[in-house]
């Protein structure tokens, strides 16, 4: 199967989007927007629930939120000035509707839906336990491992037994929780997923990125803090400190890749780290070419950067089709031997006796990096250098991002010689862990205390890892039962 | 909304047939072919569950056992050597596909599917009970309590567990559980809903009526007694009668109208019972007409005793349409004048100038009998009676029977003489409730220990009713969530 | 693959019904609920064309009536006081919607829709010379011939090209045409296929059997007569009648199986030719037994007046399932060597011991005869015979119902003896072509100008088989282009 | 309705792309790539027709190239060296399956399938002639009237009925025609849509553009000339110029904005063209502002000419969403108020308090330009510029171009400077005619004798529009017949 995403294919991806809002007239039309505008964050399903004061009401589907939740039969089902939204890319398990959130359960407190981005990474020890007590999971996610910890707290209120909850969880999560005691958000103490708080006339809205804040019009207001729990209700914000407080450690990776970049992630402007990026790896890794050229699309700002900072061109060498939405399967096999070229295309006419450097913002596999170097030297290049706008992407991640296992990542079994001929190229060269703190306007990374959480780059994981260490636990989290779809 | 089924929108329905079998190649296909032989207990949904030795495998749909359950990508899916299965007819709430049994859950024991025909008549009360110490629940099905009993029982074994949760549950019960344990098929003290037993080669089969064991060519052994509880496993029965024994009160009318024709229910053929009844109702309310003509088709083994009893020719007066399956909604308003017809005819050339008695198993609103007393008479009969083979049906079934709420039903409202003049019937007779029992092989009704549950005709209920009787309750089986389709 | 229609599989199958209105508020609608009535004689596809005066709308497609034309977006769609439909089940070729019918075409004329019920026997001879001189078709259709013709007429009016074409075709037609110059209806010289016409207020209707006029609350005026053309318009009834005349040859198996039992066809009530066949039968073939046992559904009638003339008993001793709509595919291997019954079930409570002897319509492949008279056996039956309600059906019909092969037929390649053995009955008789004829109120049948067309008993057609001739012209009727769905 | 394509909402629109492919393994997967490559010609539908030596093989379906012909069971079906395919935008009249190309027919000389891209000028006053003398069309096409032109044709053979088909027809058109003969590629005699021929191995290859031939790995040959008839058959490839030579007059729109800049129109690199444009737009328009902003994706090339001629840092002020693959239906009442940025979304941490040039190819309607403009003022950009890459668009295109009407395109009602108020912008300068000459390589616009069809901008049609000058023609192209989806 070859798809319309060869290139992002051997990306990471995020898994996960979140975007809640109370008192709005059109409370759920407005999730569905800024979950559109989330999409990039989780293109495999979506969910909205609504709250209407006395019944939650949910839609979930596969797919993207165009095409589903732009139906008016479905908004207008999703009846309530408050509700919550979550786009999903799954990576382990079943990609079965049951998996898609927000997940919503009937407790003793009143009704409670729960959208979550990260990874609980003690969710299948926690499970296990519970199921021993008489609880009986509906999904194989994580986030379900939360409700049932909620259910069962020994705590009155329904603040108290979600406080109770997330004490017991490790790893990372951005939650915003949709209750009959009002809108629930939350950020776990490192702060690893980011999550951000605007406001719209009444609304007070929740979501992963900025960028869901500009396409409902709503202004920008701060990040939710890590650790912070904040509750909306009848138009009142009432923020909670309620965890031990440590240092923050958000992903380096939204600034590198993830995250768009109109977006203003922790207080700073997306495009202009890539942009800066750019200029550093101009700085750490000249080489003399006629022409700068990005890997569309996510290449592009730093390839600007590097351009700026080096003095090149920046040409379009590479044309991107606009119709790669949807996965195109290679059809048939007479044309498998072909060099087949679905979403990108070479602009030979630009490249044919070209000396070129490529910049791209890392690299996975390396699978892709080697056919567009072909690509590249097919159009007739000189010389096709590679330029990577991160450090190596060495590590798994454990907090909610798609990473291959670590021996399927090029950089985690060459160095980067091995991977400059494995990729074909004529030079390759990545930016250096301190140039990437220096682009986010550090002076390096504070090895000691580190800024941001890199565990990808460096190894350096910081929360315990309790599942991935508990060989046996692979079986537990699984349902018994398989649904036919 | 006019439908295929005007006549039959008229009746009681039964809301489920289960079918289960151990020890079988092809098992799911097999507990296909045996719900299709239940359809008409239940055409709103379908579901079957199978065991593999390790895996559980569902499948659940809206529609008919036909059209889902007859697809080789479904059945190939479901493998492993012991099935059971569901169709289920809904009255009250939701019609979702998280209703459709068999239901699943993964308990600390392994995982366990329930097929449940009946109702639980205390299922309310003891799920408010069960939210509140932090069960969370998936569906609005009294099914659901059962499991949660199961899972939070403090027996250690699945089979202790199980006889903890039923004796804790009040109302009717006909139940097939797939466990890791072996198959469990379990009918409540009362015996209310019916259950089978057959044996094919290896394999041991439950089912609702026997029609499922013929369609599979399996030999009948016996019904599951009342408050009997038989575990399969491994090619081993084993019997347990874990309740206090009390006198049975099976269903007296599955012998009515429930049953197909063909099914031996309680030991007792139900065609010949229908026959029968026909008899005593010439006996009790003969009349002289030129034919006997039934309301098709249920009514017609009722009718054929009639016609022998009374010396009296049998005829097809009324020509049902055999393209019935589905509903027929009436399209557009042009057509509303009209006398339509969708599922019967008048067989005119025939019944022109005579006097004719239709026979019918019940009138349960009343509509449709008056639409068929009309249809003869434009088509020409001289005189229209109408004889029921069954009592007044007075009261509304709470023991997994559809009924209209109690002033809905014609004969909790009016005597004999005003319903002959609602339905404008030249005369209108039932048969009497010791007729019924007579038909049955009693000499009579036995008022003071009733060998059968009639309360439908008697208003005498075999338990209590606590959810009905709880007023506030209503609100607590439906879950705060709507789901859009 | 078994079907629920193991029994109807191995009948003869009437190709279509069509049903016509004018004058009518909601005259689509009305349409719909005809083409439910004649639904038994077409259930792949349907379609419904309306003019509204100025222009014509239609809808087609496959699958029943209900579920397809009582949706409400569909025939409020569908505008206009005028409309034809179709019910159509196909036996050649493709079955795809592009010969789904009414069929239209745009002439200089203006719309016109074409609704046929029979088969055109020189169809692919006229298509090739209409391809030469420019024609080009969109079905693979014998329908679409004649509109070819008639778009291609030297004639200047619509009505002058219609009589130009029909002139042209042999073989079988009924027809109900929409056009811009009114309604038209149209029956062959020979009228072999049946059509009625109806009032009802202003509106005329035209239609295959009366049933069709019933349903709407139509009253039967009189048949179409054999080359009787009828043009209905602003309210005005003109009857033509353009060809030579001949004597008449209407299809016999319409009163032994394709029409309903509450149709009268040719002015004669079925229902009482079939209990007179049944009547004739038992004098013809008498046998001493404890039971006379319909085949359900279309041999009850005849079993009935078999019963009252022999005086035995008449009992269910096989009962129809209720859910036999669509088709069942068996699923799985596991099952296959299963005696499945997915339709009938035998009553064996009844049977066990008794003689018994079976009524049923015709045999034509003789595989389902054999199925039920074991059945009947399994179930304990003393003694199994079988009595045919017409004689020995040998050849294939060209004039629009779907036959087997001649070689398939069984009576064709054995004398009753040897069919006898074959279905493992204890006896085996049909009825006599003039027993038939008795029947029909006829004497005997006239040999030398006989009453009906009875060519699938005596091999004598009414006319001339061109295409069927023409070895080389089975190519020629299949479009080069394959459609995928 | 909003949709995620605001912008090109406001766009001019391509009709249609084709291909054609011979003697090749998979043909019909090779046009399913292809056709994806030209999926930026025509969203709304694509077929495909395949041709085995005997039979030709079709599909068509609503929607894009990716999601129906990379299905597998689709490809498979489509059997054939030979494969000829068809992506459609559709304007004017109904958008049904019949009009969508391949369209097909049998004809006395064989079958014959054809994909047109262009528009026949005098298609409606052929069709009345054609239905007067007999030809029935199934679709409302234009292209349908070249089908019957060969139907009806005097000649003999397929090749000269179609040259006399085509000196017939007025107007625009690039063809390719799967025939028994061969396939058949073929552009009229102005040359106005373009038609490229390449080569893979023994496969010839025709494609609108050369970025289909790039997909395929094919090695690019030569356009076919303007009034070129190219017949590919067993290998062999035969040139015929059937008309009468004329000038030619390619589109220059297609160098504007519909060619996607990798491919090579008439020579000339569309990439290199559209630099060009923007450093004489630079040259003509030049502004003083602090950086250039493309609207993308199509203002990016002729932003980056424009900025490296004046010296001015090019900067990505405005991010596009990925996934604006399918129409976002704006959901619910309430958000309407809102400022919905579907599709794009300001860069707000760059622009504010800059001054920009925002560089886009040309203005229909203008709301979007306004919209754009709007979005940079809230973003906080002091000044606010706009640049278009072409001249102002007049005129209505009658080739195979959806044009608004004219009095909807802006420049057909206004001055420029009457748009620059209108669209809000400090100022706004379109390139002169020969500004885009020069682009193109010539020295000016020669008026005398244009060097391309530039009557969008000039008014000066190079064909006669009959039907367009035909009033009562509007009529007739309609079929009468309105079919519901």
């Amino acid at each position: 199967m070859l798809t319309t995403d060869p290139f992002d294919d051997d990306k990471l991806r995020e898994e996960c989007g979140i975007f809640g809002v109370t008192d709005a007239e059109g409370a759920s039309a407005m999730v569905a927007l800024g979950l559109h505008a989330l999409q990039h964050r989780g293109q495999e399903a979506a969910g909205i629930t609504s709250f209407d004061g006395h019944d939650f009401h949910t839609h979930r589907a596969m797919g993207h939120v165009a095409g589903n939740f732009d139906r008016e039969e479905i908004i207008s089902g999703l009846v309530g000035r408050s509700a919550a939204g979550h786009v999903r890319y799954s990576t382990t398990g079943e990609t079965s509707l049951r998996n898609v959130q927000p997940l919503y359960a009937d407790l003793a407190t009143g009704g409670f839906a729960i959208a979550h981005n990260g990874n609980i990474s003690n969710a299948m020890t926690l499970r296990r336990d519970l199921v021993r007590r008489g609880s009986i999971f509906q999904s194989t996610s994580d986030t379900e491992v939360i409700i049932h910890l909620v259910a069962t707290s020994g705590y009155r209120t329904l603040l108290d037994r979600l406080i109770d909850a997330l004490k017991r969880v490790e790893g990372a999560y951005s939650l915003i929780c949709l209750t009959t005691e009002g809108l629930i958000a939350c950020r776990d103490p490192l702060g690893i997923r980011p999550l951000v708080m605007g406001k719209l006339g009444e609304s007070i809205i929740f979501a992963s990125e900025t960028v869901a804040l500009d396409i409902v019009g709503a202004e920008f207001i701060r990040a939710v803090e890590p650790g912070e729990l904040i509750v909306v209700r009848n138009g009142e914000i009432h923020s909670h400190k309620p965890f031990i407080p440590v240092a923050q450690r958000p992903c380096i990776f939204e600034h590198v890749y993830f995250s768009r970049p109109d977006s203003i992630v922790e207080g700073i402007s997306v495009y202009s780290v890539r942009k800066a990026i750019g200029a550093e790896l101009a700085r750490e890794n000249g080489v003399d070419v006629d022409y700068v050229i990005p890997v569309p699309d996510s290449g592009t700002p730093a390839a600007i950067g590097y351009a700026e900072a080096a003095g090149i061109p920046f040409e379009l060498g590479i044309i991107r089709s606009h119709y790669v939405g949807r996965t195109f399967i290679q059809p048939g096999d007479g044309v498998r031997h072909l060099g087949v070229k679905l979403k990108h295309n070479a602009n030979k006419n630009l490249v044919a006796g070209k000396k070129i450097v490529l910049i791209d913002d890392s690299i996975v596999r390396g699978t892709t990096s080697l056919k567009i170097v072909q690509m590249m030297r097919e159009a007739g290049a000189a010389e096709v250098h590679m330029r990577i706008a991160s450090p190596p992407t060495m590590n798994s991640c454990f907090y909610g991002v798609d990473t291959p296992e670590r021996s399927k990542l090029l950089a985690s079994r060459m160095d980067v010689e091995e991977m400059c001929k494995f990729i074909q190229a004529d030079s390759l060269a990545f930016l250096s862990i301190d140039g990437l703190y220096r682009a986010l306007g550090e002076d390096a990374r504070n090895n000691g205390k580190p800024q941001y959480c890199d565990a990808c780059f460096t190894g350096d994981y910081p929360t315990s890892l309790t599942d991935h260490e508990e060989s046996e636990a692979g079986d537990l989290i699984m349902l018994g039962e398989r649904k036919l779809a």
